[in-house]
């Protein structure tokens, strides 16, 4: 049975996607700096893997066919951990992946990451690692699918999307959750081809809006 | 004639290669956020533009035919500025020249960019930053130079430099006046094809060692 990697599987998207693809009866190795973290997990599929991101982690990617990238510097860390998580370790991902024959690299990357220099100022660090992430990715030759998310909520999941960037700004949002739910259907269901999409929240189911 | 676009003018290294080319009777459209800091020329071959690298800057692509890019953010600015110039505008710079024809791309690099994670930690950020501008710019197919300097000094120069890393640490460093001296010699002296080159001082002319 095939494996997924998920890279950065403690934080706030990665223990849903980690929890949802348990809940599945799907393998997982989990990546994560402290194991601690996913205490809370006690599943025979779950495979915990202590890897330091600004260090090596090819190990990681022994046995795995799918890997997601959902690992994040997060929002109280400075511009050189954005360098050295977002892009850097995104970049590493990728190389990575190439060298293990990874079948489909799924990347978390951001709304607005398609144009940095259009992003709000204060976002645009971030958004231009995101960028060059992305692009690295699709260089390498790998399937990929590059899933763009709205503003980041902490809202129930409603289960309905769409890829459509919606008209107002301010509806240019989408759950963790309903990222999460996403993420598991694209792990189980990718693409034939390459694809790099919006995700907001919507009318869609999923399997509707990413069929 | 040719006019070659210098990014970065008014840097330590940028204000002394402008000098070297208006000395040696060669066009110059030197970039610059400020132009007061260029006030100490007075040449007609010297068309200064001033733009905020954080902006769009192709206009100062008009007429030109070659580009040497020798803007940093500096030593004393956030890895947020880390992002902004030594990655995005660098990279930015790479897709400006690709609309504009430009024959000749020359980037100055720094020593380590080609392995970021071999530096040392507190280098890491900057060296991942031009890690990632120099692989944009080879991806880009223009015909490119890029020079990767060890240690920039501000001693005399001796116009001796070597293209081979030194293997005691301490000697592989370089005046910055010499590789504004050697990116004249670059600029006057396109290779054949694209090159990647480190540079230090050493115990040739730079013709020698660039030949």
């Amino acid at each position: 049975m095939s494996r997924t990697l998920i890279i950065g599987a403690s934080g706030q998207i990665g223990k849903k996607l980690t929890r949802n693809m348990l809940n599945d009866g799907q393998k997982v190795a989990a990546l994560v700096r402290d194991k601690n973290k996913l205490s809370e997990f006690d599943d025979a599929n779950l495979s915990i893997i202590e890897a330091d991101l600004t260090k090596d982690f090819e190990h990681a990617f022994e046995d795995c066919t799918q890997v997601v990238f959902v690992a994040g510097s997060g929002g109280n860390t400075g511009a050189d951990k954005t360098i050295l998580i977002d892009l850097w370790a995104a970049c590493r991902a990728a190389d990575y992946a190439k060298n293990n024959d990874i079948k489909h690299f799924i990347m978390v990357s951001s709304i607005g990451a398609d144009a940095p220099s259009s992003g709000p100022e204060e976002m645009q660090p971030y958004l231009v690692a995101k960028h060059m992430a992305d692009e690295h990715l699709v260089q390498r030759g790998l399937k990929y699918t590059i899933v763009r998310p709205g503003t980041l909520t902490d809202d129930e999941p409603s289960e309905q999307i769409t890829t459509e960037r919606p008209s107002n700004k301010d509806d240019a949002k989408i759950t963790r959750a309903d990222v999460a739910k996403a993420l598991l259907y694209i792990v189980k269901n990718p693409a034939d081809s390459n694809l790099v999409t919006e995700l907001f929240n919507g009318n869609k189911s999923i399997a509707q809006a990413l069929k």
